[in-house]
This record gives structure tokens, sequence and C-alpha cells, in this order.
């Protein structure tokens, strides 16, 4: 394993391996396994969680960290092929990423949607040229479209949890201030199918996920016995789930015009998961989210403050399973 | 000793059994102590000693550390219960400090006074629910009303020089461009009183301690066999005294109001420590501050570069003296 | 070695020796050479490779670090003498590096010109004044008029590739939006003649580096055997050249005046190195460049992106001669 960007790109006998090796690191440390090792991580935008328990699972490992902000401390990054850079971007990424990459033995990077043309987003456009540019083994922290990572650690919780194989998983899109990225909902029902559960969409007119993220999604279902479907209808979503997995993005029709998002998403201010949402899905129901989580937005607080909350857990096993991810790139 | 939030907390015995193991760790290094251990440091507010000397204090114990500071490559952070987030801030302490302390062994947090509500602030009202949020040994890096590393290292500077446990401390006002919290002054009078000291605290009308502040002090003092008092007479103050420790803090009595302070302020240009506030003082009187400070606004230049400052040796004692809680917090 | 400030401080084979342990760490890594040493890194400007090279080097041989940034989660700092500090700056530097100091077993400073007056710059008086201040060994990470890290790395480097110690070495002045300093500029003339090579600095009118920089460059070049020209000619720097040298720097002859200087750039658009500059060159010319470079202002893609650039080389061996200074410091 030299590039850990999807779990598309994996067998799914790969993936559960790569869980397994999560478990037993977990249970039985090694905290020398990757001594004198160097992880660079580029941040291109914000984080807690990524930026945390990245650093603390190289450190669990014996290995070290370097963070490079561009803006914090670091110059500001072109990303423009082409580009002519007379304004205020004082490097290409074209130099960082190769320079960032000859210190360190293995490295991570987060970059986000650009927000502007969604085919590109969908294709990884911006993040393969980072990746192409990247000579190290490689980590995805968070692309347009994926953040393996975060489903892997949500694929463990529910391991943890024991949540069934074939339990009813519901990807629920909920409110947001702004237009959100498409990589958490992409990877979550990607990883709730490749792991063989019952996938069903939830979500408003208009923030339909698209064709390509369905279809990705179903083909890993056919594989693993799992399903995957799209609807509105909270009641029909809500009954006998085993997971309610929230998640905010933008809608896809109005993929990068901010206006018109906004007036789609005026009236939908009761997509905010409260404890009413559970009075049909299974007893044991889990509220899983990635975080960050707009509380009394995208969730209130009896729900994250319940005990169906799992968010901190999961959050956790971001540590748990970046051990893994980091340990088979190192060490195979 | 599972928390490390207050002098308060503890006995005085314990805090000089503290010292003594701070002065070992100082003479007899041990670098592999807390090899393995991660901590955890969020930072509210700026720092340098604070941040430097918490990392360089794990450091030199074998161990490691991650920094969070939010809106400096993590999200800004919300802190009020019930809030609904709809603004700029995308994460609640709610989550973001239990998931911190699921990476680490041991946690810092720096939470400054928010300056509105005096009552609320004295009473430590944010960081009691910050520290309810985190299972995981902690320290108070600085609150609204204490600030005990501060206070525990110079407690062990004065020790190292031989200032005499019954010398007399004043606690001087100085002046400064804005209202800055109580944390300082209260817990360098309640150290020095715990230590048994003759503790005089010296400012202009209207600067007068809290009496929480100062009931708390003279409680400590009753059990050191030290003593307690206030005075606006620099000339009674500063006669034979051991220590000029010199701190800026808002007036209690317009507490949050900026203007009412600024105008209390604008005749007190003189409250900043000269060469000539050392004329009646004892000989070997020591000139203490916790710095960051204002050169030439809250003390000269002939005083910081003289030979009675000593306030990078207490700003080296940070390291030395947190060596010593983060070794209990995580040995016993 | 105690400071390593600037390559002038050093004989020709004290710096032939220090590459040659370079090379000796290269190949045969020492991962616990400095364990449980500190490095303190103190950034008053932006930056990439220093900040991640520093900070892998140490880790490379078993050391830490601990970095500050002004103003970025650390406190503003004020550098003038005397300054009545009423203003953003919490923090002077004459606490604030002792302090940092006492927490770490090395030191680095990052600090720029200032940029108004060139007599001071070239005379590194803010940097001699921060040095002064710091008790520990300690690295110049960029002053005024000098980078020697980086001259260092760009000696390994064209020892590396061969490059003829006789070679001829151009610097060239290549277009910036902004005038930027005489650091790199400075050290690279002075670091090619100390090597023994046929150095000419290649420049627009205008653009003079100040005699007191060609002067030390020509001392060095008595010294070694090499020689230093300036010339506008490009036809004739640019024949059989080994080595193209791209650098920005402000014009001396207008420091500090940045209309004047704009004025002076405006027609200069051509001095942005492209394929076209090695038609007469050496077939092996190399061209090479500290980065950050702007892209086609600067330098076009064809150079930077074709087989005649080491500028990822170059940054990398940043770490690689970091390694040996670092060394050398802690362990003599």
């Amino acid at each position: 394993m030299n590039r850990f960007l999807d779990l598309a790109d994996f067998e799914r006998a790969q993936i559960k391996d790569l869980l397994g090796l999560a478990a037993r690191l977990q249970q039985h440390p090694q905290p020398n396994a990757l001594a004198g090792k160097v992880l660079g991580l580029l941040f291109l935008n914000p984080s807690l969680r990524t930026l945390a328990s990245f650093q603390s699972a190289m450190m669990r490992l014996g290995g070290t960290s370097v963070v490079i902000t561009p803006g914090q401390g670091t110059w500001q990054m072109e990303t423009r092929l082409g580009a002519i850079m007379d304004g205020a971007a004082a490097e290409h990424v074209r130099e960082a990423v190769p320079v960032l990459a000859s210190y360190c033995d293995v490295m991570g990077i987060r970059m986000f949607a650009e927000g502007r043309d969604l085919a590109a987003d969908l294709a990884e456009t911006q993040f393969k040229m980072m990746a192409d540019l990247c000579d190290k083994p490689l980590v995805n922290m968070e692309s347009a479209a994926s953040h393996p990572c975060q489903a892997l650690a949500d694929w463990h919780t529910m391991d943890e949890l024991n949540v069934p194989e074939r339990g009813k998983f519901v990807l629920t899109w909920v409110n947001h201030p702004r237009a959100l990225p498409l990589a958490v909902p992409s990877s979550a029902v990607h990883m709730a199918a490749m792991r063989g559960m019952e996938v069903v969409v939830l979500r408003p007119e208009g923030f339909e996920l698209p064709q390509q993220v369905m279809e990705k999604a179903e083909r890993a279902a056919r594989e693993s016995g799992g399903s995957v479907r799209e609807t509105t209808d909270r009641n029909e979503a809500l009954a006998g789930a085993h997971v309610v997995y929230a998640k905010e993005w933008g809608s896809p029709r109005h993929y990068g015009d901010d206006e018109a998002e906004a007036r789609l998403r005026q009236n939908l201010g009761d997509w905010c998961v409260t404890d009413s949402w559970f009075r049909t899905t299974d007893p044991n129901c889990r509220f899983m989210h990635c975080l960050p989580a707009r509380r009394n937005v995208a969730v209130a607080d009896e729900v994250l403050d319940g005990p169906r909350s799992v968010v901190v857990r999961e959050a956790y096993n971001r540590m748990v399973v970046q051990m893994a991810v980091l340990y088979r790139l190192l060490r195979g």
C-alpha cells in the first residue's frame, strides 16, 4: 500500500484487514513502530480532528510530524497551472508539495472542493494534481469528493458498537449556514455500502447526491450484498434505522451559486436532528456525525448530549484507524 | 493528583513537595519519564511562555505535544451552552474538548476571563465547564481567575533566590493600555500568602482586588503564618520590600466597562516601576513580572534590564515546575 | 562552533568540513545523535522550507523543536529599543528571545530586513541585537543581509551535481511584484565566490548590489581563487554559464521607496528566466532558485518544470546541511 486516497481503491477484504490492524494496534500498542519516521501534513483548509489525530497517531507509533498551513506562518499558495503569479500567493504547490515531501517519509494533504465546477470537483482534478507532485506515500486528509480516513473511522466505530453489517444506515442531509462540500457524504454512503448495509440517503428536493456518487456506492453495494437508495420521505427513511448519520452539504443542483443555494435552504430549518427523529428507529439506533457540528442548526443539543451520540468515539477512531494506515504505508 | 487547576486545591505541604520534585527534575533530568505520553494543548488565547514551556517540558521528559489554537488552522469555537450555531464558530467546545482529550494522556487548557461579568469570571464558570468536558488529567494554563503554573514558577523562583519565606512581597498594580484579567494578581497574592509572606497589595483607588480574592489569600495566610493587606501608599508598601511583583489588571469597579476603566487610568501614568521605587526596599529586593511586559508603560527599561529583574528566570521556571506537574499527573 | 550566522565567519576549510559532515549524515543517518535536545525556532517572517526543514532535520537526529510565530497564537513583538509599548505589540524581543532560549538547547531566528535604511540592514543591526539576547547556540534562519543555510545548501547541491568549482555562476536579478530583501543574493554571490567560482551578477540598471556586498564576495574570491563581477549584458553573462541562479531583490538605489522602485521595475518584465536564456550556456547548465518563486514572473514554467531546474534538490539540501549545522552546534 503506497497511497490511501479512497476506500474504493481497495478490495473489501483489504479494508477489513486494515480495520483488523487498527484494532490490534489499539489493543497492543507499538510505541516504536514508526520511530525515526516523519509525517508531513499540508493543510490547505482548517481542521481540528485531522490535525490532532494525525499528529497523535504518529506520536503513538514513535514517529513525528511537521505541519504546514499556508497563510499561517507559511506563504500563501497558488494551485492553478500556468498562473502568472503576480498576486498574493508567493509559492506554487508545484514546488511546495515536492519540497515538503522531500523532508518526509509519508505525507498527508487536505484540500477541500473548490466549489465552482461540480464535475471537476467530483473528478478530484485538484487533489490528483497534488498527488502527482508527491513521490512519497500519501494519505488523503479530505479532498473534494473523498474523506477516506473519516469513512474508515466510521466503519471501525460501527464494528466496535456491533452495528449489524446488514443494518440500516441513514445518511441524512442537515441544515447549515452555507453550502459545504460533498466529500463526507460521498465517502459515508460508499463506506456503508461497502460494509454491506442498507443505505438510505434522506435529503430534501434539490440536495440529491450526484449520480456519480450514487453509482459508486451502488457498485460497492453490489459487491458486498448491501443496497443504496435515496428518498425525501423522512418517516420511511428513519423507520428501523440502526444509524442516523447526519451531514451538511451544498445543493449539487446549484453548485457554486451561493444565492440560489441559500434560497433553496431557507425553508429547511427543520432539517435539524432532534430526539423525535428516533421514535421509529431501532431502539439502539446511533447518531453519527463527522464533526464539527453546528449545534441547534444541524443537530439539537439533546441528541449530541444524549446517549445515542457516538460522535466523540468516531473522532477518537480517526486516530486509531490512521495509526493502521500510517503503519501500512510505512511498514507494509 | 489528577488535576492542577489552582494552588488552593492543595495543602501547603503538597505544593512544597511538588516544588521539591521540580528541583530534583531540574538537577537530575529524567529524559524518558513520560516517553510515549501525549499532551494536548488547547489555547483559546495567545501565549508565548505557556506555549513554549509546556512543549519543552514534555520534550525534556520524553513526551510529545499537540497544539490546537482555534482560528489558527483550526475552526473557531463556540463556548456558550445552548447556542444556535449559525455564526462564525463551526465547532462547540463540548465536542472539541472531549475529542482532543481522547487523543491525549493529559491536557492543558488556556481560557482567559470573558471580562464582562466579574462574579462569573471569579467563579470560573467557563473554565469549570471546560474542565467538566475533559476526562483526562488536566492543567489550568490560565483561566479567568487563576494561573497556578505561573504561581508555582514564582514560588520556585523565590526559593531559588533565597527570598525569605517571611519576607515582604509587594504586588503592585502597574499601567497598561487596556484592562487585563485578574488571574495573575489573584494567583500571585494567594501564592505569596501560602508561602507565608507579608503580602501587600499596592494599587490606586478603583483597582482594589475583589473581596473574594483577598479573602482567599487571607485564608492561605492564616494557615501559613503570613499576612495580606492592601494599600494605596506606595512609600509604606515599598519600604523594606523583598519582592516587587508588578502586574496590570482592570478595575474590578468598572469590570467590562472599557471607557470608565480608561478614564480611571488616564492619570495613572506614574504607575510604571522605575529604579526610584527601590530606594527604601530591602537592598536585595527583586523585581518580578509574569511577562509579557509593556516596557516603559508598566515597567521602565532600567528596571527590566537591571540586576533586580528576575523575569527571565521566572519564565524559565515555568518549564521547570510544569515538568513536575506533568510528572505527577502522569506518573503519580 | 557556537553560532552559525554567516559563511564569512568561517574559513573555507571549515565550510568544506561542514559539507563533509552533511554528506556523511545523509549517507549514514544518526537518528539518536541529538536525542533529548530542543531547538527553539523564532519566526518573525513567513517560511516554508525553513520551517519544515529545521524541524525535520532535528527529528532525523532524534531531537525536537518548538516553533514560535509572533502574531500567530503568540503575542506581537516589539523590536525597537527604548520603545514606549502602548501599541499592538505586547512583548519585547528583549524578553522573548532570552525566555525562549532558556527552554532550548539551540535556537534559530528568522528576521527579514526592515527595508527602510540600507546601511542599517547591511550592518545587521536588528539581527545582531537579537543574537546578543540569546545565550544559546544560534542559527541565522535568514537575516537582513544573510541566509547562510541557503548558501550552504546551494553549495552542497552544486557539489552533488558536480558543478565545477571553477565553473561560471550567474546570479541574475529577476522580476517580482515588489521589492525583496538582499539576504539571498548577498549570500549567494559570497558563497559562489568562496567556492572558487567565476561569479557574474547580471542585473538591470538600478539593481546593482551594494558595494559592501560586492566587496565581501570579492574578498572571498581572492582567497578561493574565484572572481566576481557585475554586468547588465545578458548575452555576455549567460555564455558558458554552469549555473543560472535567479533571485528577486529591491533596488538598493531606491531602498525603502516603493513607488520609485516600482517605476524602475515597470519595463523589466522580460527579466523572467525562460528556456531561451540557456542557448549559449554550458549544455549542463543548471537553474537554481531558493524558492518561493513567482512562476511566469521571475521564471517561466518551462524552466521550473524542465530538466535544468534543481530547485527541489536545493530545498531538500536545506534539511541535509542544517543537520550538519545543528550537529556541530550541539555536539561540536
